[in-house]
């Protein structure tokens, strides 16, 4: 093995927690994850419900993953497991598939598998970029959608009603219409369940507080409230014997290890979910970098976004083969994680050997929890998700920011996750070409006392007639090349005193191929008029392409340092003081 | 009707040539139209041949085309008609639907309505910019393959051997296979023929001039070649009845008016031609304004892109209904129109008298015209379109244009013409969208003497410990934002003694919502680092939108007019002079 691979092997197996571990770390990584494993055992169940799945396969998505993102992550803080997000689109994946006769279960496997590969090999091929593609009002749009999907498909748990529909409005509609149908006993559980949640999250905190609990145990009991939910429920649904009565419980659930089980070995499938484990695969990693930095950076540390990769890669093959379904960073999960302490990734061993117990041991005492307090636990959870406070900065702040919200938004309540997503995506990336291809070029003029050029438009500053500056703000490429020419042109018609063209090319930051034909054309046209074309403040990295090129040996102008420098040898009467010489002009105040 | 909408009405309908046309306009007008009418007869034949269309519809399309795009277009100079590129995009279209039963001609029919109804529609919303997403290298990858395409088909009808393959690389390798087949009195007249063509190109211009013929004359005498091609080959064969002998010739066109047609009123069919319709109509589009931008600049006049989407719109619409097929403004035409002295559109309506006239009378005479002397025309022509030049320059000036170019080219001549253009469309805006997703980030510093500022790699400049300046080399998005936050973070990391990070945002073009958090979480981070965030150099209309938000709100640090003023605030030491002030380090000159 070469000296490189050796590193490259060192880099991928080696934990990067693993060194200085003590005992004082110890203490800290175990009681976080006892805390943890208390939270994560409803949720588990609740999300395995909300994904299509047997309630087992929430436990064992919250025991292998661990591990493995343990042992390639970087996150000392981000806990692995079942989240609302993914676990949605895990639930629209298989749904498709589930007509052409693929067991639900059996989907899911595949998919945490093709998903975990693919984040795998994008670790490998240190791709963690590519997430920066999702832009935040994408996300901000595709979370909230993704919140009401779920907020709805839950409601009808709570509510005893079967009611689904092929997008959000119909599902709404559905529940609206068979509303007299709601089961008595099932909604009052429910509701009664989301009234407790909501108020443990608001109102419990601030009481405690009150009454001389400290922050942090008062915090950490507020985040207690879905386990102690789950637990007054399942003790009422025991003792009055609920379920008897019409209440839908867990019922059975599976007692042991988590089983040994494969992905399905099917080319044709593996086509057909290639989009959908794409998605899953990134939209977790852009949850799970996003709240790994935000909690990072709160210790001074710092996240490889390619070691993350390839630890939710790992995570998410991991699920493949023993029962699971996609996992991912969860938010709300991590950051209980790093309020009880955590200090490094065996804080996560530590979590998946209490889920194990708990598979092990605990499942039978599960039997009695009503399916409506998992889905109030859902529906709870969720709608903090929802920022209604994003999208009106957004609209403030910009309306084709605003428009990949309400596209992201409205794609995915009507036509579903993965739709929604890309169309967001696509958008996004349209509105960021079509902008930049119609570059803002203004005219600028020397501020009297500096040697700073402002816009004419918008600042008191002096010009020439005998010299045109024009200042490009964006790199010059294919889509925009021909927008500079125009300008140029129009200018040279209308002013016929005109001499010299200097580009300052503060903002160009690059020159393509198209580009540079442009230039050579811009330059060839201004010689048949007598004009000439000079460049000004060309960056470095631009300069290095233009050295060798043929445009720069005809290039009838000169090529300056900087701007003023251009204005002192082409029109020094700019320079002189106003009084002195009236003959420069200072150009239009602001205008617009 | 609204004044606006009259005024709209007016800018559809009134030629912009109208006006102020005399009796010298005229005269040169009809000389230009009896040149190109010459030079078109030869050149419509063989193009409707080319696009695997029976002779006559090359006339057709020579027609009425010409009198819409004279009505709407705005170029004096631009002859449309039928051209090597478009025939050949076509061939492709309607080959794909010959096996679904629809007759070549139908197709051929539908896919001109189509694309002239779109071109017609993008000019009616003002569309011409999308025509800038075509970037110079794809352009020329693309009509580069395309004329080795047109090339080898051309061949096989040049050695009367039938090749055709699904692919350029498969059609060589069946050309090669079948070399022995050639049939020998087909292949003497084509390469005859290809011979002649090209002395006359090459070698008939510099004789004629040493002969003491005037240069526009003998220039003239050259471009007639193709004429006199066919005139002699056609003489050939009827003086000695060579089509007994197996050589093949146009044999019966029909005599008499462009037929009434009309397009397939068929959905189903529209929906699988509106993909190859929309990019005939771009590349042809394309084509016609790159042509006759470069002519009207020659005169100083300008065109108007939306004109000609109108223009060459109208003019399919009308190859439609008049047995023709797709159209647009061709190079080699509209130069020789040019030369001639073509002053306006009214040169084209000439020219389409001429062109009905060969179909009312000429037909019979060109029964004895040889095939294979139509396909030399075309591989002369379309030679001249291979531009190996420009691809070394691509080389030269950048790989990643150059990856385009290749790409294209390779795309085009394995997988055909729609295939290679999408390809070269999506590459050319990946590798936009990528580079500008890591943005160079420069660290500057004083150019001493001078209040400018640059590069501490590239030049002599002098820099406080205490302050980061940073110019970043583009627009903030959602792309490359978070590229500065590491950036920052691992500046601050590395320097102990900073106190103030300054972002100079002269190349800062736009910042959109994602990058406006990414500014907010630096600036958060940084105020936990006891460093302070300040910004120079902001553009007017970033400043705009920036001015309401929260951001600027609780900002710690200050907004600068310039980057010297905000040194001489934050550290006045480096703007003293060196020996005074040994503190202020010069920075290492330049290393890459």
């Amino acid at each position: 093995m070469s000296a490189a691979a050796g590193r490259r092997a060192a880099w991928l197996l080696r934990p990067a927690w693993s060194r200085g571990y003590g005992r004082d770390t110890l203490l800290r990584d175990g009681v976080a994850a006892v805390i943890v494993t208390l939270m994560l055992i409803p949720q588990s169940l609740a999300y395995a419900a909300l994904a299509g799945l047997p309630l087992e396969a929430g436990l064992y998505a919250s025991i292998a993953p661990l591990l493995l993102y343990a042992l390639f992550g970087s996150s000392g803080v981000l806990a692995v497991g079942p989240v609302a997000v993914v676990s949605l689109m895990t639930a629209a994946a298989i749904g498709e598939h589930a007509a052409a006769g693929v067991p639900a279960w059996t989907a899911a496997l595949t998919l945490a598998f093709l998903s975990g590969g693919m984040l795998f090999l994008m670790g490998l091929l240190r791709l963690g970029f590519v997430a920066n593609f999702l832009s935040r009002p994408v996300i901000a749009g595709f979370i909230t959608a993704s919140a009401l999907l779920i907020a709805a498909s839950q409601l009808a748990v709570v509510l005893g009603v079967p009611a689904k529909g092929p997008n959000f409005f119909v599902t709404i509609a559905a529940l609206l219409a068979r509303l007299r149908e709601v089961h008595g006993l099932t909604a009052a559980v429910g509701l009664g369940a989301i009234a407790f949640l909501w108020w443990v999250r608001r109102g419990l905190q601030p009481l405690l507080l009150r009454l001389g609990v400290g922050a942090r145990a008062a915090d950490l009991a507020a985040k207690a409230g879905p386990v102690a939910g789950v637990v007054l429920t399942g003790l009422l649904t025991w003792a009055f014997g609920l379920d008897q009565q019409g209440l839908k419980v867990v019922g059975t659930v599976p007692q042991g290890l988590p089983p040994l089980t494969a992905p399905a070995w099917d080319l044709s499938l593996w086509q057909r979910l290639a989009v959908p484990a794409l998605l899953i695969g990134v939209v977790g990693f852009v949850e799970s970098v996003s709240v790994g930095q935000t909690l990072a950076a709160r210790r001074r540390e710092r996240i490889d976004p390619d070691r993350e990769l390839l630890g939710l890669g790992a995570g998410n093959v991991a699920a493949a083969f023993t029962g699971g379904f996609p996992v991912t960073g969860g938010f709300a999960r991590s950051v209980v994680n790093f309020d009880a302490g955590a200090q490094t990734p065996a804080a996560g061993i530590f979590t998946a050997g209490g889920i194990l117990l708990a598979a092990l041991l605990l499942t039978p005492a599960l039997y009695h929890v009503p399916q409506a307090t998992l889905a109030a636990t859902i529906i709870v959870a969720v709608l903090s998700l929802v920022d209604l406070d994003s999208l009106r900065r957004t609209w403030a702040y910009s309306k084709g920011d605003f428009l990949c919200v309400l596209a992201t938004l409205a794609v995915t309540l009507g036509w579903g996750v993965e739709s929604g997503l890309i169309t967001g995506v696509l958008l996004s990336l349209a509105l960021y070409l079509l902008r930049s291809s119609r570059p803002h070029i203004a005219e600028v003029g020397l501020v009297p006392g500096t040697e700073h050029f402002r816009n004419v438009l918008r600042h008191r500053v002096r010009v020439s007639p005998r010299v045109l500056s024009l200042r490009v703000d964006e790199s010059l490429y294919f889509a925009n090349a021909r927008a500079l020419e125009d300008r140029i042109n129009d200018a040279v018609a209308a002013r016929p005193q005109l001499r010299h063209v200097v580009l300052q090319c503060s903002a160009v930051n690059a020159i393509d191929a198209s580009a540079l034909e442009s230039l050579e054309a811009i330059d060839h046209r201004l010689a048949d008029a007598g004009v000439r074309l000079h460049l000004s403040e060309v960056k470095g990295p631009v300069m290095d392409r233009l050295q060798p090129t043929a445009f720069l040996r005809r290039l009838r102008g000169q090529v300056f340092l900087t701007h003023y420098q251009a204005i002192e040898t082409l029109a020094p009467e700019v320079l002189q003081d106003d009084r002195a010489n009236p003959a420069a002009t200072a150009a239009p105040a602001a205008r617009a």
